[in-house]
């Protein structure tokens, strides 16, 4: 089984600490493929650059699923270009917040994402209410730059970890969310540190598909997401135009 | 006052239906500058052709502002790229959907909204969900696809009236808001022969532009919608990078 | 085009100021008609109020529309008789709270109400939750009787001031909508104080009617608003008896 | 105990139907006082009855409080007025819809009103929605004009069975409520016919009613429905002002 | 009017304590019958516990609907079994939490529950969600063993006040729900000391029986709480075989 | 890995039909232990059946947990017992309603849950609603008992296409949930059949128990899942006491 993991933050630093979280937990039979956007922002960081990015990583879905990935990830919490990818692929897609968000709701009642940026977290609750998770989550920003996760001598740990103490004080969280594919390598510290669960985006999305190929199942393409109908694209776009089906 | 209408389909003839229709409701002291996106798809059904029509919109977008623009219109139903584009512009950008049935709910407490394809349904009904709706909204597609829209001899209008007469008889509708850009002629005709309100989603929004820059309101720029940050873009998408604030 | 605002409250330097406020943001071929309630409590302090202000209402929309008004505006927080108006009426009616949270939530994903008593606080609150709008929404309460708003002297606006801060610290607010029309000219202040969105009810509702009448758009008689049906009323409510249509 | 009956409709043969139900299912200790409103509509079909029909209910439950009631009930399924004379009481006042949904929910996960007109039938449902039952129940008009409910030899009972089996079918009702209180005489007859449950408002309210004297509540004077605040009313209205407290 | 009483808990301090709260407020003719069950935990402190009790819950209610109860109320905050009751038996059962908050919302828009455990807290705030009321409803927990209650020399009612104070502070309660029936003891004076209404789950759902039963009304055997269907049980369950209807 | 599937039905061939499908798409490395509740009804079907089921159920879980399971499996659509589970182990545990439609959202926008009987399609549309996909799902009974699945020559598959077929048609199902443990037979073929995902909740739910313990990630002890304490518990549920922790 050969899952794709496309980054569409542009750092290469990113990539290969997703692609390490997503080996650590992938199956004996999986190989992963990690792939960073060509095109787009370093980083995302709120609606803009999640629009910019956009092309970069339907390139990527694209280009994977016609090398023979089996299944991809989109490996930013923001679920970058979702409906887009499975509007596109015939492969299962699976995003971050979605898969994290599913996978906290089997270990606890009530829990918290922690994300980077203020305009970040706004984002990421309105994801919480289309996956129809409101009601269970709260999202708490800890006003870190994306890319200062890559800087291990950043202030972003602590605080992070300042985060985390006032969802378990304040919210009632049961179970933590890191809410950036940037988080990754966190998880497992954090989650000794504070014995609560501590899920990584990264590590839930590649098991959901695995999950997803194992069951034989894959995109729906009555309704939502039927495939792109042949047309013309113009401009810049035109490499992106769908072929007939 | 300057409103820029931003057609993010590529198709000449429907940027030409929007702006007579935004002539139409403007008011004496508003000029109406229509664009057609120069990037994308000719026309958007579905999710991967709102994905990739969003750097030509976000072109248009910034480059309207630039030019002296006093608000925006993005003119497809589906509101493409409407959250990033509030994220780079100061201006009021405001789309289609979400205007239409703020119009509709000030005038009936039930309405059904009729859209093109089935694809475009659900991301609507989504859209409805997301704006608060859910509970007096219903979506129904006509079958259409959309440069159907563009041709007089085409069954469209049939099908589209047929659905018209369901929402009527089976919604309980009040009123009918026609989900397509495309459909911004047919609106004074079908409300004249079906006797319930009858909103387009262009005029609509061009109203809802007028109104906030008359009230002297700009897009927030704290949470949510704060400037994208100064960063590298790569690729294709260099060319977009946000300059610092 | 004529726009009557009818003030629920039967104090005159609240229509006064809610005309003033009409008038700065109305389009230049508005006429802006403002007729104080004759009947009713001198300011609408919680559901007794309201409900004691309806017939009031109904008299100046009755007979506002037969002078021929093209929209009317209830200009009251609380959207006081707005879906009685509605019913009676053909024109639109539009309401400030319904106007006000639709407009901000084109310029912000979050934003904070502040009203004046806390009685008017959960009233509020129900409003916003039938308008779609509770996940987006916080509403708080200066404890500002609203007579006090007539007052230059009353420490109001600071009251008012202390809670906007609270609001953009504690909530996370976009923006800020001025939850009582006897604020109606306070919001460019406190726009330019804040430097984020200031919303006022008045300023909104007018801008709804104008966009409704351009439109060509009149309430919806099919089904919830159909016309009230003729029958006999008794005592004191005879005169308010509908007519036959 | 006295349990006073408001009925908003000037109609004294519904007021009469209406002390019956109630007598029917009230304590041994229960004394029924019964009054209809002496301003006001015949019958509330609709917003603007429900609007015009306030004053004289009002003046009855401050009357009828003043008299020594110990709580009332407002005999419409409306429920009209009644945060109004919540605010203005301090004895427990309840309706007809929010007493029948209630009591549905105790026997039934899913169930039906049946009301009478399709203008009232969109009322309900946002009464429904604000009482938190949405996704259990489904509202449903007969098409009966609501006094033809007191014309034996009408055809109303016919249309309200035919749609009572369309509940059972169509909606998976598990039982019904009767969605006006002119059909109090009708549920223990369409119980035995149909063999679910049928729940009358009225009945269901004087069983509410008695609870909350029972159990030494009143409403609660903290926050939405703390007293009216004593001021000057004008015009029609000036018999209604508020006490000071 | 015979109603059971049935105490989850196998504790039979509670059971009295529910059984005189309940004779206080039953009406003439109701003779109160009060259980404990014979199986399962002293204390019903979160899911485990609720899940184990249920054999026992259910034992009592079979055995008294066949010895002739014409309603019966668990006396748990938790509802515990309340859905498997209803299937099981033909007359209405119901339970604390539903009863209580039903009768909160007719004297207060908001209100808050205090319970004991914060395991309990999570487990009540679902069982709102569920009955409608969570745009209303607060949950908070004391942090005080179930057994506690039972001793009157403990820090529990310390620690009750404490939170009742902090919910008219923090969260605008208009009126408090005391969640736990070993708290039934403590309405009436905590009710007199605040000055809001302080429901008791007991109190009200015996009140809720007996409205029932006036009305004539019984669970509904069609869909959700059909009878059990006959089928063989096993093991230590097979003494609890529903028997052929 | 070793995963424990618990039949909460006491029937042996649904346990093995159940292990097949599990064995089916489970990891090289994972071992499938089946188990058969011991007490309880030989097939769930209602509110009783499942609250009867639970002390057999309980029992498994704990003496698998001892025996060294990573994470368990109920293996009943109406997932069973599962807050108490998780309560109960610190093992995860997955129910099959809640890993199927998680799944089903990662592949379709809208999609239809088939039942058995109509008392389990509110009971099933309740969990639905719990776990946040109401928008997005429909439910629908296809009237066959349980065990009447064990019976290859029944009508029992013939009804099931029927509502399939109707979902596509009349509900624009996106994809199919089977919902029941007795249909994991049938998934694949029906795949094939219609062309759109068909999830089997089994193996959904083992694939959901892999991905927990390969993520190092076990329930929450914080909160609602806490352990049970430590009491006397009486009767036949004595052996069911928990011990100390």
């Amino acid at each position: 089984m050969r899952i794709l993991i496309v980054n569409p933050n542009t750092t290469l630093s990113m990539t290969e600490k997703a692609a390490a979280a997503a080996r650590a937990v992938a199956g004996p039979n999986t190989e992963i493929i990690a792939r960073t956007s060509k095109s787009g922002p370093a980083s995302i960081e709120g609606h803009y650059d999640g629009a910019i990015a956009l092309p970069g990583v339907l390139t990527e879905i694209r280009d994977g699923e016609a090398a023979g990935a089996n299944a991809a990830v989109i490996a930013c919490f923001d679920d970058t270009g979702l409906e887009a990818a499975r509007a596109l692929a015939r492969i299962p897609v699976v995003g971050l917040c979605e898969s994290a968000v599913a996978t906290a709701a089997m270990l606890a009642q009530r829990f918290t994402v922690v994300t980077t940026l203020e305009r970040s977290r706004v984002l990421i609750e309105n994801l919480v209410i289309r996956y129809g998770m409101s009601a269970r989550t709260k999202v708490r920003a800890a006003d870190i730059p994306v890319l200062q996760l890559e800087d291990k001598a950043s202030p972003a740990l602590a605080k992070l970890r300042c985060e985390i103490e006032l969802a378990l004080v304040e919210d009632g969280a049961e179970a933590i969310v890191l809410g950036c594919a940037g988080m990754a390598d966190l998880a497992r510290a954090l989650q000794a540190e504070y014995g609560v669960p501590v899920i990584d985006g990264v590590s839930a999305a590649v098991k959901q598909a695995e999950a997803l190929v194992s069951q034989g199942l894959t995109t729906s393409k009555r309704g939502s997401y039927a495939p792109p109908l042949s047309k013309s694209y113009s401009g810049l776009m035109s490499a992106l135009a769908p072929i007939s089906a």
